[in-house]
Protein backbone atom coordinates (compact mmCIF):
# COMPACT_ATOMS: atom_id res chain seq x y z
CA UNK A 1 0.00 0.00 0.00
CA UNK A 2 1.25 3.89 -0.63
CA UNK A 3 -0.65 5.65 2.49
CA UNK A 4 -0.37 9.44 2.26
CA UNK A 5 -2.11 12.01 4.09
CA UNK A 6 -3.49 15.05 1.67
CA UNK A 7 -5.52 18.16 1.90
CA UNK A 8 -5.10 22.03 3.49
CA UNK A 9 -2.03 21.76 6.32
CA UNK A 10 -3.11 20.54 9.55
CA UNK A 11 -6.15 19.79 8.15
CA UNK A 12 -4.94 16.69 6.22
CA UNK A 13 -7.20 13.80 5.28
CA UNK A 14 -5.77 10.19 5.40
CA UNK A 15 -5.67 8.31 1.73
CA UNK A 16 -4.18 5.38 -0.01
CA UNK A 17 -3.13 5.45 -3.95
CA UNK A 18 -5.12 2.94 -6.19
CA UNK A 19 -3.10 1.02 -8.70
CA UNK A 20 -3.63 4.11 -11.02
CA UNK A 21 -1.84 6.24 -8.91
CA UNK A 22 -5.21 8.17 -8.21
CA UNK A 23 -6.21 9.34 -4.01
CA UNK A 24 -8.78 7.27 -2.55
CA UNK A 25 -10.15 8.39 0.88
CA UNK A 26 -9.59 6.55 3.95
CA UNK A 27 -11.37 8.68 6.24
CA UNK A 28 -14.42 6.44 6.64
CA UNK A 29 -11.59 3.25 7.88
CA UNK A 30 -9.15 5.30 9.58
CA UNK A 31 -9.26 8.94 11.61
CA UNK A 32 -5.33 8.96 10.37
CA UNK A 33 -2.24 7.58 8.93
CA UNK A 34 -0.68 7.44 12.39
CA UNK A 35 0.28 5.90 15.47
CA UNK A 36 -2.51 2.80 16.03
CA UNK A 37 -3.04 2.40 12.17
CA UNK A 38 0.50 1.96 11.59
CA UNK A 39 0.65 -1.25 13.58
CA UNK A 40 0.52 -5.00 12.18
CA UNK A 41 -3.02 -5.10 13.16
CA UNK A 42 -4.13 -1.55 11.74
CA UNK A 43 -2.37 -1.57 8.39
CA UNK A 44 -4.22 -5.56 7.91
CA UNK A 45 -7.23 -3.88 8.37
CA UNK A 46 -6.31 -1.56 5.89
CA UNK A 47 -4.54 -4.08 3.39
CA UNK A 48 -8.11 -5.74 3.35
CA UNK A 49 -10.09 -2.52 2.01
CA UNK A 50 -10.42 -2.34 -2.10
CA UNK A 51 -9.05 1.08 -3.02
CA UNK A 52 -11.17 1.21 -6.35
CA UNK A 53 -13.97 1.15 -3.75
CA UNK A 54 -13.45 4.12 -1.83
CA UNK A 55 -14.17 7.44 -2.48
CA UNK A 56 -12.30 9.25 -5.08
CA UNK A 57 -10.58 12.21 -4.34
CA UNK A 58 -10.19 15.13 -7.26
CA UNK A 59 -6.78 15.98 -8.51
CA UNK A 60 -3.96 14.56 -9.57
CA UNK A 61 -1.69 14.03 -6.48
CA UNK A 62 1.45 16.61 -5.85
CA UNK A 63 0.37 17.85 -9.23
CA UNK A 64 -3.20 19.90 -7.91
CA UNK A 65 -3.97 18.00 -4.81
CA UNK A 66 -1.49 19.03 -2.04
CA UNK A 67 -0.31 15.93 -0.26
CA UNK A 68 0.83 16.53 3.74
CA UNK A 69 3.33 14.82 5.88
CA UNK A 70 2.87 10.73 4.79
CA UNK A 71 2.87 10.03 8.89
CA UNK A 72 0.78 12.43 10.91
CA UNK A 73 1.45 13.11 14.83
CA UNK A 74 5.38 12.17 14.51
CA UNK A 75 6.26 11.65 18.12
CA UNK A 76 10.10 10.99 17.35
CA UNK A 77 11.82 11.56 14.18
CA UNK A 78 15.47 10.03 14.91
CA UNK A 79 18.21 11.19 12.48
CA UNK A 80 21.60 8.60 11.98
CA UNK A 81 24.49 10.84 10.93
CA UNK A 82 27.52 9.56 8.81
CA UNK A 83 26.01 6.55 7.73
CA UNK A 84 27.21 6.42 4.14
CA UNK A 85 31.23 5.75 3.69
CA UNK A 86 31.71 8.20 1.42
CA UNK A 87 29.19 11.06 2.63
CA UNK A 88 31.59 11.01 5.63
CA UNK A 89 34.57 11.19 3.83
CA UNK A 90 33.26 14.23 2.04
CA UNK A 91 32.29 15.99 5.13
CA UNK A 92 35.83 15.32 6.47
CA UNK A 93 35.01 12.83 9.60
CA UNK A 94 35.51 8.96 9.99
CA UNK A 95 32.76 6.23 9.31
CA UNK A 96 31.63 5.85 12.75
CA UNK A 97 32.35 2.59 14.78
CA UNK A 98 28.57 2.46 15.16
CA UNK A 99 25.71 4.47 14.33
CA UNK A 100 25.23 8.16 15.39
CA UNK A 101 21.92 9.30 16.52
CA UNK A 102 20.63 12.99 16.71
CA UNK A 103 17.06 14.28 16.14
CA UNK A 104 15.11 16.43 14.32
CA UNK A 105 12.76 18.52 16.00
CA UNK A 106 8.91 17.10 15.14
CA UNK A 107 7.95 20.62 14.50
CA UNK A 108 9.73 20.85 11.20
CA UNK A 109 8.03 18.36 9.59
CA UNK A 110 6.04 19.32 6.40
CA UNK A 111 4.84 17.86 3.18
CA UNK A 112 6.81 16.39 0.47
CA UNK A 113 6.26 19.09 -1.62
CA UNK A 114 6.22 21.85 0.54
CA UNK A 115 8.61 25.26 0.62
CA UNK A 116 11.58 24.75 2.45
CA UNK A 117 12.49 28.01 4.02
CA UNK A 118 16.19 29.35 4.68
CA UNK A 119 16.17 30.47 8.62
CA UNK A 120 16.88 33.81 9.21
CA UNK A 121 20.55 34.11 8.90
CA UNK A 122 21.49 31.38 7.94
CA UNK A 123 24.24 30.75 5.61
CA UNK A 124 24.57 27.14 5.07
CA UNK A 125 21.53 25.60 4.88
CA UNK A 126 21.82 22.40 2.63
CA UNK A 127 20.14 19.15 1.76
CA UNK A 128 19.84 15.63 2.24
CA UNK A 129 17.92 12.93 0.64
CA UNK A 130 17.70 9.96 2.59
CA UNK A 131 15.39 6.45 3.25
CA UNK A 132 13.12 7.29 6.10
CA UNK A 133 11.53 3.98 7.92
CA UNK A 134 8.61 4.19 9.50
CA UNK A 135 7.94 2.00 13.34
CA UNK A 136 4.96 0.04 12.85
CA UNK A 137 5.02 -2.25 16.13
CA UNK A 138 6.56 -1.08 19.25
CA UNK A 139 10.00 -2.09 19.81
CA UNK A 140 12.50 -2.00 23.03
CA UNK A 141 15.40 -3.43 22.64
CA UNK A 142 15.07 -5.79 19.90
CA UNK A 143 17.52 -8.02 18.12
CA UNK A 144 18.61 -7.60 14.57
CA UNK A 145 17.00 -10.90 13.71
CA UNK A 146 13.32 -9.17 14.53
CA UNK A 147 13.79 -6.16 13.88
CA UNK A 148 12.10 -5.63 10.62
CA UNK A 149 8.81 -6.68 12.34
CA UNK A 150 8.45 -3.82 13.48
CA UNK A 151 8.96 -1.63 10.38
CA UNK A 152 5.77 -0.46 9.02
CA UNK A 153 6.91 1.25 6.01
CA UNK A 154 9.28 3.75 3.86
CA UNK A 155 9.12 7.38 2.71
CA UNK A 156 11.49 9.80 1.32
CA UNK A 157 13.18 12.08 3.11
CA UNK A 158 15.16 15.54 3.23
CA UNK A 159 17.09 16.05 5.99
CA UNK A 160 17.21 19.60 5.52
CA UNK A 161 19.98 20.65 7.62
CA UNK A 162 21.82 23.94 8.37
CA UNK A 163 25.58 23.51 8.32
CA UNK A 164 27.06 25.85 10.53
CA UNK A 165 24.24 25.50 13.28
CA UNK A 166 25.09 21.86 13.32
CA UNK A 167 28.45 21.92 13.82
CA UNK A 168 30.05 25.13 14.57
CA UNK A 169 27.35 25.60 17.56
CA UNK A 170 28.49 24.10 20.39
CA UNK A 171 28.55 20.10 20.94
CA UNK A 172 25.57 18.84 19.52
CA UNK A 173 23.83 18.88 16.22
CA UNK A 174 20.40 19.54 17.00
CA UNK A 175 20.04 22.79 16.18
CA UNK A 176 21.18 22.59 13.05
CA UNK A 177 18.63 20.05 11.76
CA UNK A 178 15.31 20.49 13.12
CA UNK A 179 14.09 24.69 11.99
CA UNK A 180 10.45 24.63 10.64
CA UNK A 181 10.62 23.17 7.03
CA UNK A 182 13.51 21.20 7.65
CA UNK A 183 11.76 17.68 7.87
CA UNK A 184 9.73 16.95 4.20
CA UNK A 185 8.28 12.94 4.38
CA UNK A 186 6.13 11.59 1.47
CA UNK A 187 5.00 12.01 -0.98
CA UNK A 188 3.62 8.31 0.34
CA UNK A 189 4.42 5.65 3.02
CA UNK A 190 5.00 2.38 0.81
CA UNK A 191 4.33 -0.18 3.31
CA UNK A 192 7.19 -2.62 4.00
CA UNK A 193 5.63 -5.80 2.06
CA UNK A 194 6.39 -3.92 -1.15
CA UNK A 195 10.04 -3.05 -0.58
CA UNK A 196 11.42 -6.32 -1.22
CA UNK A 197 14.98 -4.98 -0.13
CA UNK A 198 15.04 -1.39 1.32
CA UNK A 199 18.86 -2.36 1.46
CA UNK A 200 18.98 -1.55 -2.57
CA UNK A 201 17.13 1.41 -3.49
CA UNK A 202 18.65 4.10 -5.84
CA UNK A 203 18.40 7.55 -4.49
CA UNK A 204 19.09 10.94 -6.04
CA UNK A 205 18.65 14.57 -5.55
CA UNK A 206 18.64 17.69 -7.80
CA UNK A 207 18.97 21.24 -7.62
CA UNK A 208 17.58 23.52 -10.46
CA UNK A 209 18.14 20.29 -12.13
CA UNK A 210 21.72 19.50 -11.43
CA UNK A 211 22.14 16.25 -10.22
CA UNK A 212 24.22 16.43 -6.77
CA UNK A 213 23.43 13.54 -5.08
CA UNK A 214 22.89 9.87 -6.80
CA UNK A 215 23.03 6.74 -5.17
CA UNK A 216 22.00 3.66 -3.25
CA UNK A 217 21.18 2.88 0.12
CA UNK A 218 23.57 -0.34 -0.54
CA UNK A 219 26.13 2.17 0.06
CA UNK A 220 24.87 2.33 4.07
CA UNK A 221 27.15 1.34 6.62
CA UNK A 222 24.33 0.14 9.15
CA UNK A 223 21.24 -1.22 7.70
CA UNK A 224 17.99 -1.01 8.55
CA UNK A 225 17.91 -3.99 10.51
CA UNK A 226 20.50 -2.70 12.68
CA UNK A 227 19.20 0.81 13.01
CA UNK A 228 16.08 -0.58 14.58
CA UNK A 229 17.38 -2.87 16.39
CA UNK A 230 20.57 -0.31 17.66
CA UNK A 231 17.71 2.91 18.58
CA UNK A 232 15.20 0.28 20.48
CA UNK A 233 17.82 -0.33 22.83
CA UNK A 234 18.18 3.43 23.79
CA UNK A 235 14.07 4.25 23.61
CA UNK A 236 10.98 2.29 22.93
CA UNK A 237 10.11 2.69 19.51
CA UNK A 238 6.42 3.84 18.78
CA UNK A 239 3.90 3.58 15.88
CA UNK A 240 4.81 6.18 13.75
CA UNK A 241 8.13 7.12 15.22
CA UNK A 242 10.49 7.67 11.78
CA UNK A 243 14.34 6.70 11.66
CA UNK A 244 15.48 8.74 8.83
CA UNK A 245 18.85 6.75 7.73
CA UNK A 246 21.67 9.19 6.79
CA UNK A 247 22.55 10.28 3.25
CA UNK A 248 24.92 9.39 0.58
CA UNK A 249 27.85 11.86 -0.65
CA UNK A 250 26.63 14.80 -3.07
CA UNK A 251 25.84 17.45 -0.08
CA UNK A 252 26.55 20.91 -0.54
CA UNK A 253 28.67 21.02 2.17
CA UNK A 254 30.75 18.47 0.52
CA UNK A 255 31.32 20.42 -2.94
CA UNK A 256 34.31 22.23 -3.71
CA UNK A 257 33.79 24.85 -2.99
CA UNK A 258 30.47 24.07 -1.08
CA UNK A 259 27.37 25.23 -2.36
CA UNK A 260 24.50 26.18 -0.12
CA UNK A 261 20.80 27.41 -0.80
CA UNK A 262 19.91 30.69 -0.77
CA UNK A 263 16.54 30.90 -1.73
CA UNK A 264 14.69 30.53 -5.11
CA UNK A 265 16.04 27.33 -5.95
CA UNK A 266 13.68 24.36 -6.80
CA UNK A 267 15.27 20.63 -5.13
CA UNK A 268 13.67 17.57 -6.39
CA UNK A 269 14.92 14.26 -5.09
CA UNK A 270 13.16 10.87 -4.78
CA UNK A 271 14.26 7.04 -3.75
CA UNK A 272 13.59 4.38 -6.04
CA UNK A 273 10.23 2.86 -5.73
CA UNK A 274 8.92 5.38 -2.91
CA UNK A 275 8.02 8.25 -5.19
CA UNK A 276 9.39 11.56 -4.86
CA UNK A 277 9.51 15.27 -3.60
CA UNK A 278 9.30 18.69 -5.36
CA UNK A 279 10.05 21.60 -2.86
CA UNK A 280 11.13 25.71 -3.51
CA UNK A 281 13.35 27.02 -1.52
CA UNK A 282 11.87 30.42 0.47
CA UNK A 283 13.29 32.01 3.45
CA UNK A 284 11.85 32.56 6.54
CA UNK B 1 -2.31 27.36 39.38
CA UNK B 2 -0.88 24.21 40.14
CA UNK B 3 -1.91 22.04 36.85
CA UNK B 4 -1.48 18.26 36.75
CA UNK B 5 -2.31 14.98 35.68
CA UNK B 6 -3.65 11.93 37.76
CA UNK B 7 -4.67 8.19 37.55
CA UNK B 8 -3.00 5.11 35.80
CA UNK B 9 -0.50 5.51 33.35
CA UNK B 10 -1.77 6.22 29.82
CA UNK B 11 -5.18 7.93 31.81
CA UNK B 12 -4.33 10.42 33.21
CA UNK B 13 -6.91 12.57 33.88
CA UNK B 14 -6.46 16.63 33.94
CA UNK B 15 -6.70 18.08 37.88
CA UNK B 16 -5.59 21.43 39.90
CA UNK B 17 -4.73 21.68 43.43
CA UNK B 18 -6.98 23.36 45.21
CA UNK B 19 -5.48 25.72 48.50
CA UNK B 20 -5.40 22.57 50.67
CA UNK B 21 -3.05 20.69 48.43
CA UNK B 22 -6.11 18.36 47.13
CA UNK B 23 -6.64 17.19 43.96
CA UNK B 24 -9.70 18.35 42.30
CA UNK B 25 -10.82 17.02 38.57
CA UNK B 26 -10.85 19.49 35.70
CA UNK B 27 -12.02 16.86 33.25
CA UNK B 28 -15.59 19.16 32.53
CA UNK B 29 -13.24 22.01 31.57
CA UNK B 30 -10.79 20.61 29.74
CA UNK B 31 -9.78 17.25 28.28
CA UNK B 32 -5.79 17.57 29.21
CA UNK B 33 -3.74 19.77 30.08
CA UNK B 34 -1.56 19.69 27.14
CA UNK B 35 -1.32 21.77 23.87
CA UNK B 36 -4.03 24.38 23.58
CA UNK B 37 -5.10 24.62 27.61
CA UNK B 38 -1.48 25.98 28.12
CA UNK B 39 -1.81 29.33 25.68
CA UNK B 40 -2.93 32.34 27.73
CA UNK B 41 -6.60 31.61 26.52
CA UNK B 42 -6.03 27.92 27.65
CA UNK B 43 -5.04 29.23 30.84
CA UNK B 44 -7.05 32.17 31.65
CA UNK B 45 -10.12 30.17 31.43
CA UNK B 46 -8.99 27.54 33.92
CA UNK B 47 -7.60 30.45 35.96
CA UNK B 48 -11.74 31.54 35.76
CA UNK B 49 -12.99 28.32 37.83
CA UNK B 50 -12.93 28.30 41.69
CA UNK B 51 -11.20 24.71 42.50
CA UNK B 52 -13.50 24.78 45.79
CA UNK B 53 -16.11 24.40 43.55
CA UNK B 54 -14.74 21.26 41.26
CA UNK B 55 -15.09 17.94 42.22
CA UNK B 56 -12.85 16.21 45.00
CA UNK B 57 -10.48 13.50 43.91
CA UNK B 58 -10.57 11.15 46.48
CA UNK B 59 -6.48 10.37 48.35
CA UNK B 60 -3.60 12.71 48.97
CA UNK B 61 -1.86 13.40 45.68
CA UNK B 62 1.99 11.53 45.46
CA UNK B 63 0.72 9.67 48.90
CA UNK B 64 -2.22 8.08 47.49
CA UNK B 65 -2.77 9.27 44.33
CA UNK B 66 -0.63 8.44 41.53
CA UNK B 67 0.49 11.70 39.79
CA UNK B 68 0.95 11.16 35.81
CA UNK B 69 3.33 13.30 33.92
CA UNK B 70 2.44 17.39 34.75
CA UNK B 71 1.92 17.78 30.90
CA UNK B 72 0.28 15.64 28.14
CA UNK B 73 1.43 15.00 24.63
CA UNK B 74 4.90 16.93 24.72
CA UNK B 75 6.08 17.02 21.86
CA UNK B 76 9.70 18.63 21.98
CA UNK B 77 11.65 17.98 25.39
CA UNK B 78 14.77 20.02 24.50
CA UNK B 79 17.34 20.04 27.01
CA UNK B 80 20.21 22.15 27.89
CA UNK B 81 23.54 20.83 28.77
CA UNK B 82 26.09 22.95 30.88
CA UNK B 83 24.13 25.92 31.95
CA UNK B 84 25.57 25.91 35.48
CA UNK B 85 29.28 26.70 35.60
CA UNK B 86 30.39 24.45 38.39
CA UNK B 87 28.33 21.81 36.56
CA UNK B 88 30.79 22.23 33.89
CA UNK B 89 33.54 22.39 36.10
CA UNK B 90 32.70 18.84 37.49
CA UNK B 91 31.85 17.37 34.09
CA UNK B 92 35.70 18.23 33.04
CA UNK B 93 33.86 20.29 30.83
CA UNK B 94 34.14 24.35 29.75
CA UNK B 95 31.16 26.66 30.07
CA UNK B 96 29.67 26.90 26.78
CA UNK B 97 30.10 30.50 24.96
CA UNK B 98 26.03 29.74 23.83
CA UNK B 99 23.57 26.83 25.24
CA UNK B 100 24.34 23.43 24.56
CA UNK B 101 20.97 22.01 22.77
CA UNK B 102 19.93 18.37 23.05
CA UNK B 103 16.70 16.29 22.65
CA UNK B 104 14.90 13.59 25.40
CA UNK B 105 13.16 11.75 23.34
CA UNK B 106 9.22 11.57 24.89
CA UNK B 107 8.91 8.55 24.88
CA UNK B 108 11.11 9.29 28.16
CA UNK B 109 8.40 10.86 30.01
CA UNK B 110 6.92 9.58 33.37
CA UNK B 111 5.04 10.64 36.30
CA UNK B 112 7.31 12.43 39.36
CA UNK B 113 6.86 9.02 41.64
CA UNK B 114 6.78 6.97 38.60
CA UNK B 115 10.18 4.27 38.79
CA UNK B 116 13.10 5.15 37.53
CA UNK B 117 14.65 2.56 35.50
CA UNK B 118 17.89 1.73 34.70
CA UNK B 119 18.74 0.53 31.02
CA UNK B 120 20.24 -3.18 31.04
CA UNK B 121 24.20 -3.00 30.39
CA UNK B 122 23.99 0.10 31.76
CA UNK B 123 27.19 1.13 34.16
CA UNK B 124 26.42 4.63 34.31
CA UNK B 125 23.33 5.85 34.96
CA UNK B 126 22.64 9.58 36.81
CA UNK B 127 20.52 11.95 38.00
CA UNK B 128 19.82 15.73 37.10
CA UNK B 129 17.72 17.94 39.38
CA UNK B 130 16.09 20.71 36.67
CA UNK B 131 13.96 23.52 36.25
CA UNK B 132 11.47 22.85 33.51
CA UNK B 133 10.13 25.45 31.68
CA UNK B 134 6.68 24.91 29.76
CA UNK B 135 6.24 26.94 26.64
CA UNK B 136 2.07 28.43 26.66
CA UNK B 137 2.03 30.82 23.17
CA UNK B 138 3.71 29.37 20.36
CA UNK B 139 7.04 30.77 20.27
CA UNK B 140 9.48 31.35 16.71
CA UNK B 141 12.23 33.90 16.58
CA UNK B 142 10.89 35.60 19.69
CA UNK B 143 13.77 38.39 21.22
CA UNK B 144 15.12 37.58 25.30
CA UNK B 145 12.44 41.04 26.01
CA UNK B 146 9.23 39.21 24.69
CA UNK B 147 10.64 35.84 25.46
CA UNK B 148 8.71 35.34 29.03
CA UNK B 149 5.15 36.26 27.70
CA UNK B 150 5.18 32.58 25.80
CA UNK B 151 6.09 30.56 29.34
CA UNK B 152 2.81 28.85 30.63
CA UNK B 153 4.78 27.71 33.77
CA UNK B 154 7.66 25.30 35.57
CA UNK B 155 8.25 22.53 36.75
CA UNK B 156 10.79 19.96 38.42
CA UNK B 157 12.16 17.70 36.14
CA UNK B 158 14.56 14.82 36.86
CA UNK B 159 17.03 14.73 33.52
CA UNK B 160 18.07 10.86 34.15
CA UNK B 161 21.34 10.30 32.26
CA UNK B 162 23.30 7.44 31.09
CA UNK B 163 26.56 8.95 30.87
CA UNK B 164 28.43 6.42 28.83
CA UNK B 165 25.52 6.42 26.22
CA UNK B 166 25.91 10.20 26.19
CA UNK B 167 29.60 10.43 26.11
CA UNK B 168 31.40 7.64 24.68
CA UNK B 169 29.04 6.99 22.14
CA UNK B 170 29.52 8.77 19.19
CA UNK B 171 29.39 12.35 18.48
CA UNK B 172 25.91 13.98 20.24
CA UNK B 173 24.54 13.48 23.72
CA UNK B 174 20.41 12.14 22.58
CA UNK B 175 22.11 8.11 23.11
CA UNK B 176 21.90 8.56 26.52
CA UNK B 177 19.29 10.78 28.01
CA UNK B 178 16.21 9.58 26.88
CA UNK B 179 15.62 5.83 27.77
CA UNK B 180 12.43 5.12 29.14
CA UNK B 181 11.57 6.57 32.66
CA UNK B 182 14.75 8.54 31.86
CA UNK B 183 11.94 12.13 31.99
CA UNK B 184 10.08 12.32 35.34
CA UNK B 185 7.82 15.79 35.36
CA UNK B 186 5.90 17.40 37.14
CA UNK B 187 4.60 16.80 40.45
CA UNK B 188 2.72 19.80 39.07
CA UNK B 189 3.08 22.55 36.70
CA UNK B 190 3.12 25.48 38.28
CA UNK B 191 1.98 28.67 36.31
CA UNK B 192 4.57 31.82 35.50
CA UNK B 193 2.29 33.93 37.46
CA UNK B 194 3.14 32.33 41.02
CA UNK B 195 6.68 32.55 40.43
CA UNK B 196 8.21 35.67 41.06
CA UNK B 197 11.85 34.73 39.91
CA UNK B 198 12.52 31.62 37.98
CA UNK B 199 15.89 32.65 38.58
CA UNK B 200 16.29 32.53 41.90
CA UNK B 201 14.75 28.93 42.94
CA UNK B 202 16.60 26.80 45.31
CA UNK B 203 16.83 23.20 43.63
CA UNK B 204 18.20 20.08 45.38
CA UNK B 205 18.49 15.59 45.05
CA UNK B 206 18.81 13.36 47.24
CA UNK B 207 19.41 9.40 46.85
CA UNK B 208 18.61 7.41 49.88
CA UNK B 209 18.72 10.27 52.14
CA UNK B 210 22.46 11.76 50.76
CA UNK B 211 21.70 15.52 49.48
CA UNK B 212 23.82 15.18 46.29
CA UNK B 213 22.29 18.33 44.85
CA UNK B 214 21.93 21.49 46.62
CA UNK B 215 21.70 24.75 44.38
CA UNK B 216 19.77 27.50 43.12
CA UNK B 217 18.48 28.72 39.62
CA UNK B 218 20.45 31.57 40.34
CA UNK B 219 24.14 30.35 39.19
CA UNK B 220 22.36 29.15 35.60
CA UNK B 221 25.01 30.63 32.87
CA UNK B 222 21.54 31.31 30.49
CA UNK B 223 18.36 32.29 32.34
CA UNK B 224 14.85 31.21 31.20
CA UNK B 225 14.31 34.12 28.96
CA UNK B 226 17.66 33.88 27.23
CA UNK B 227 16.98 30.03 26.79
CA UNK B 228 13.36 30.45 25.33
CA UNK B 229 14.49 32.79 23.15
CA UNK B 230 17.92 30.90 21.93
CA UNK B 231 15.58 28.43 21.46
CA UNK B 232 12.86 29.56 19.09
CA UNK B 233 15.88 30.63 16.75
CA UNK B 234 16.10 26.76 15.70
CA UNK B 235 12.30 25.74 15.56
CA UNK B 236 8.97 27.45 16.84
CA UNK B 237 8.29 26.29 20.15
CA UNK B 238 4.71 25.33 20.42
CA UNK B 239 1.90 25.01 23.84
CA UNK B 240 3.21 21.71 25.42
CA UNK B 241 6.86 21.79 24.80
CA UNK B 242 9.33 22.09 27.75
CA UNK B 243 12.80 23.07 27.91
CA UNK B 244 14.92 21.85 31.22
CA UNK B 245 16.96 24.33 32.04
CA UNK B 246 20.46 22.14 32.91
CA UNK B 247 21.65 20.82 36.55
CA UNK B 248 23.41 22.35 39.24
CA UNK B 249 26.74 20.63 40.74
CA UNK B 250 25.96 17.12 42.42
CA UNK B 251 25.70 14.69 40.28
CA UNK B 252 27.21 11.25 40.45
CA UNK B 253 29.35 11.28 37.51
CA UNK B 254 30.85 14.27 39.34
CA UNK B 255 31.55 12.58 42.89
CA UNK B 256 35.29 11.28 43.71
CA UNK B 257 34.74 8.83 42.92
CA UNK B 258 31.86 8.90 40.36
CA UNK B 259 28.73 7.08 41.87
CA UNK B 260 26.07 5.38 39.81
CA UNK B 261 22.81 4.35 40.30
CA UNK B 262 23.01 0.63 40.65
CA UNK B 263 19.22 -0.04 41.54
CA UNK B 264 17.56 -0.49 44.68
CA UNK B 265 17.85 3.68 45.32
CA UNK B 266 15.71 6.19 46.59
CA UNK B 267 15.82 9.62 44.73
CA UNK B 268 14.29 12.68 46.30
CA UNK B 269 14.36 15.52 44.24
CA UNK B 270 12.69 19.58 44.30
CA UNK B 271 12.66 22.67 43.69
CA UNK B 272 11.60 25.67 45.89
CA UNK B 273 7.56 26.55 45.08
CA UNK B 274 7.30 23.49 42.37
CA UNK B 275 7.06 20.64 45.04
CA UNK B 276 9.06 17.27 44.92
CA UNK B 277 9.58 14.29 43.19
CA UNK B 278 10.39 10.42 44.70
CA UNK B 279 11.42 7.68 42.43
CA UNK B 280 12.15 4.47 43.13
CA UNK B 281 15.04 2.97 41.03
CA UNK B 282 14.69 -0.46 39.52
CA UNK B 283 16.00 -2.07 36.46
CA UNK B 284 14.39 -2.12 32.95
Amino acid sequence: MKLLRYGPAGAEKPGILDDQGRVRDLSAHVADIAGDALTPAGLARLAALNPAELPLVEGAPQAELRLGPCVGNVRKFIAIGLNYADHAAESGMAVPSEPVVFNKWTSCITGPDDEVRIPKNSVKTDWEVELGVVIGAPASGVSKADAMAHVAGYCVVNDVSEREWQLERTATWDKGKGFDTFGPIGPWMVTADEIADPGNLAMWLEVDGKRYQDGSTATMVFGVAELVSYCSTFMTLLPGDIITTGTPPGVGMGQKPPVFLRGGEVMRLGIEGLGQQTQKVGRA
